[in-house]
Formats: structure tokens, C-alpha cells, sequence
């Protein structure tokens, strides 16, 4: 029988999952202080369950909107009537830039952050100091794609589809003292604690996905070599395409410099008849998905961990080739 | 690219949950007024989305108890602090049989039942007169096993992993007026209209799930002939198990006889120690799973409309000779 077919309770996917949150902890060098959970509904979900379970009424959360992810968890605390307050901002600039300029709040329960942009193609390269209230971040679109020291996290998540897997499962990994903070009376399937206490199998859980991130695990310890060696690999694709850019240039990268994703390389060419015209004839070249995002417009390459580097070559030199017929 | 790779928001994948839906609906012999759902975290999420969607806080509705599944979905209804009535139970006998004797309250606002009790083998065959108030049945373990009048239900559920394809997915499908008492203030993610407005895509999909339902659709419908065929092997398979069975034989049936499922056959053998030497002696045989759910013991053949009549012959023929050997 194959993984779509095996029970969840039996041996043999206790092995998958417990490997999988192994090679987690390996990965991010985090102990058992940390909990590592596997979730179903994606970051989509965790915007809610996140201030249900760890936002109580009478106390409030800082977050900090670098656009349509954050903004997207400030309106669902704010669906639940939790006190949000947003302690940064970078809506002024059309969210091209991560804001350094925090109004953090000392009593904050704590500070919410989209470690990556999708969307505007911006990163935070140094988190915020919060002076010991845990940060939450939203990882979706760049875990476990740079080492990061874990300390001043109470709790990341990443729907899975970006670096870890295919899409229908969330990682959650959470500090456990904040598990002591859930309250009792929240649906079983919206509490960590449920899912704590059972290893994620409270009930029947999305096999193939988490069987999926488990192999993805093994090919980032094993194959590639762990976060560093990725990083390395990530900086350099990165590179090869920022370096195509320039403010008065082709191409112009639309994130501001010291904000550069290193996962989604967004930039503008001259013209939108340039652009649309760029998209067609990279697909033709069997070069696809470099449309921005339908709410930016633009071109957009997504390079999480599993774009290989010969994918990023090919992009260039079709850039190149492009600018030198249409410059 | 793979169904694991390609984007949700692609026509290829549109077609995927389109053709599923469709699908649905002819099978069920059922129209638009009814929309089919995709929605992640299994029935065990159903079970609080239903009340926090349908049932007012003002208003009460009554749920039927067969069991496990039945008592957790009025443990859910519990927490949100919603009116509950339990309008029948077979706690009496130890759930194993369907309550014929109904309390039905005549302002509920939906009846609760689950169609197929899984662990006690019970399956309800005809469904309740409820005058008019919708019916919401819990039909994970048997959903498309037979033809249904889907009139009476307001809204039917069922995570996949039993009837419809691998585990991360759950098929909802609701009465579209039961879609306007959906209160505005959910959380997005919470609420059956988020689902419905966008075609189960307001986040990412399990898109890999949802397109093994396609498929297990595709066969029922293409490969099996429909409902009413797969039904008639569904008695067939079920039958050649109960013949071996009486009260007072060597295998003896634990569910009532007007209330044997089609789906679990549940039985006893005359002591324990047989019991292991029967789940242990069929495993050797290549016949695996019939332990008895942990919570009750005992043996159980789960015969969801994946498994074939000739593995059925063959668990048949290893009884018989078990008996001739043990009995």
C-alpha cells in the first residue's frame, strides 16, 4: 500500500511524521522547547487561529504590514475584536521597503511579521528587536530557505507549497510555553494544544503532504547540505538576476535595495507592451510564471529552494538576449 | 509540471475542480441549487464550522447520537456555547444499532446525524422524517456508496479518506439558501461563503487531494456506472460477509441487523484469544485491517467502495476455514 493508502495510525507514518519534525528541529537547531505541528487550511488558517489561541481579549498584539499577507492577518484579528496595533508600516511606498521605523508597544503579547513578500518581492534581512516579546512570523514563502537564529520566535508557520512541499499542509512551530496561554474552551481543531498533544494526529491528517515535506527535509539535510548551504545557493540566484537591474536601467527592480527578496525577484521593463511581450517570449523559451502577481502587474521570478541554479542561468541569458533586441 | 507543481490559480486546475463538482452533481442527481465545497481540516472541522455557520445562538438544533462521530460533533456544538437537543440515542445499547425513536423539536434549525458509524458498524438506511427541516448528515464513511434522495439535507460532508480519495480534503455540499444565514463575522477561512464565493480557491488548495477525488469521481462515474451500480456491489460484498454471521454462530454480528452497515462489518469470535489469532492468521494471509477500532475491540472489515469483491471473496474464504479449524 502507498501513502495515500496506509493508516495514520500506524507505524509507519508515525516514522514519516516524527522524522519530518526530527530533521526540523535538525534543520533550524532548535530543542524540544520548540513544538513542531502540521496543521491543515494553510497561513490562511493561522491568521485566525493565531490571535484565538494566543490573543487574549484584554491584551493586545503588534503587527507590522509590509502588504497583502499582513494585512490579511490584521483584518482577520481584527474579525475576531482582538486589540491589534499596528507598529509598522510600509504602505506609504506602495510596500517596496521593510520598515526599520517600528512604534513597538511594551506590553504587546506580540509582534506579528510576514518574513517575506510574495508579492512585492521584499524581505527582512535582520528581524526586529522586541526586546524579548516573541515574534510571529509568517514563513510561507521563505523557511527554511536562510539559517535563522530562532530565539526571539514564539512561533512561524509556512503553508507548505512554497519551500517545504505541496500545498494542503501548514508547519506550525511553536514555543511551548506559549501552548500553556491557549485557552481551554476554543474548537478542538482550532487549538495548538490539540494538535501538540497528539502529534498532529488528533484526526486523520493529509498524508501525502506531510509525506511529501518529509522528503523535501531530507533532500535539504542530506542533499543540499542543510540552511547555510541553501542560503548560499538562494544568494547567488538571487544575484544573478539583481545584478540585470538598475534604477535607470531595462530592467528596474521594484523592491527598494535593502529589502530584496531573495525568494521573488520583482522588476519593471520600460513599457507594459514590453512586459507582456517579455512574459510571452520567455514562455515560448519554456521559461514560465514570470508574470507579477495579478494585484501588482509587472514580472515577477519566484526562486524558492527548489529552483535549481541552471533554471536561473537560462532566465539570464534570455534576459539579456531580450534587452540587447528590445533595449 | 504535476498537479503538485503547477499554480491553483492555472486553467488547468480550474478544470480539475470544475469537473470534480460537476461530477458530484450528476452523481447525486442534483443541481445548482446546491454547491459543492473543497475545504481542508476533515469532518473534525465540520463539526464546529457547521454550528458557527447555521446555528444561531438564539436558536437550537437537534442532533442524532450513533456514536464516536455523532458525540463529537455535539461536543463541538457544546463549546461554542451553541443549543444543542440530543433528539435520539443508542448509547442505551452501546450504538449498536440507528435510534428509530426520535424527539424532533419543531423549530429546530437543522437535524444532525451521522449517515455511517465506522467503529460500531451501524448505518442509517432510511433517514428521518424531519418535516422540512434540513437534515446535515456526517456521510464521510459512506458518501456515494448508494444512491441518495438528496431533498431533505441542507448540507452533507465527508472527508475524503474513506469514499472519495487520499486524506486532506473535505467535500461539502450545501444548500445555497442555507448559505445566507451565514453570519458576516466569521473568520474568513471559518466560513462556508468564503468557499462558495470563490470556488473553494480564496487560498491555496490541497490541489493534489482535490484531483484524486477528481479522479476516484471519474472512475465511479465512467468505470462503475453510477450509484446505483456501485450499490448493488456494495450489498453484494457486504452480504457475502453477514451470511457467515448469527447470534449465535461461531462469527456473530455486533450491530443490529436492520442497522448493519454497508461500509464496516463489525463481529465478534467466541473469546479474544481467537479474536488475535484471527486478525493475526489473516494478516499472514495478506488480509490486513481487521482489528476492531482500539475503542471497542473486536474485528472489523471496512469495505468502502475501493475494495473489490474479489478481496472480499478471498477474506470469505479465510474465514470459513479459520472456523473449520477453530471452531
Amino acid at each position: 500500500m502507498s501513502i495515500t493508502e496506509i493508516s495514520h495510525r500506524s507505524k509507519a507514518f508515525d516514522d514519516v511524521i516524527n522524522d519530518a519534525k526530527a530533521r526540523t528541529r535538525r534543520l533550524l537547531k532548535i530543542d524540544d522547547t520548540y513544538d513542531v505541528l502540521f496543521i491543515q487550511g494553510g497561513a490562511s488558517l493561522q491568521f485566525t487561529m493565531i490571535p484565538m489561541n494566543l490573543l487574549p481579549d484584554d491584551k493586545s498584539a503588534d503587527y507590522i504590514n509590509t502588504g497583502t499577507w499582513s494585512t490579511k492577518a490584521i483584518k482577520e484579528a481584527n474579525i475576531l475584536n482582538k486589540k491589534v496595533s499596528v507598529a509598522g508600516s510600509s504602505e506609504d511606498r506602495n510596500f517596496s521597503y521593510i520598515p526599520k521605523d517600528l512604534k513597538l508597544s511594551q506590553d504587546a503579547v506580540y509582534v506579528h511579521i510576514t518574513s517575506n513578500n510574495t508579492i512585492k518581492g521584499t524581505q527582512w534581512h535582520e528581524f526586529p528587536n522586541t526586546n524579548g516579546i516573541p515574534i510571529i512570523s509568517d514563513m510561507s514563502s521563505d523557511i527554511l530557505s536562510r539559517p535563522i537564529d530562532m530565539k526571539p520566535f514564539g512561533l512561524i508557520y509556512a503553508g507548505a507549497q512554497k519551500n517545504l512541499g505541496p500545498a494542503g499542509v501548514c508547519m506550525v512551530i511553536i514555543r511551548k510555553d506559549l501552548l500553556e496561554k491557549v485557552p481551554d474552551n476554543l474548537p478542538s481543531m482550532l487549538k495548538y494544544t490539540t494538535f501538540s498533544q497528539k502529534n498532529s494526529l488528533y484526526n486523520t491528517p493529509p498524508c501525502f503532504a506531510i509525506y511529501s515535506v518529509q522528503l523535501v527535509l531530507e533532500w535539504l539535510e542530506e542533499t543540499v547540505g542543510g540552511l547555510e548551504a541553501i542560503h548560499d545557493i538562494n544568494v547567488k540566484k538571487a544575484n544573478l538576476l539583481y545584478d540585470l537591474m538598475s534604477d535607470d536601467g531595462f530592467y528596474r527592480g521594484t523592491a527598494a535595495p535593502d529589502s530584496r527578496s531573495l525568494m521573488n525577484v520583482t522588476f519593471r521593463l520600460p513599457s507594459e507592451d514590453l512586459e507582456k511581450q517579455f512574459v510571452a517570449e520567455a514562455l515560448e523559451n519554456g521559461l514560465g510564471g514570470l508574470k507579477g502577481h495579478r494585484s501588482v502587474g509587472g514580472c515577477r521570478a519566484s526562486i524558492y529552494n527548489a529552483c535549481e541554479m541552471r533554471a536561473i542561468e537560462t532566465l539570464v541569458d534570455f534576459m539579456k538576449n531580450f534587452q540587447q533586441k528590445n533595449g
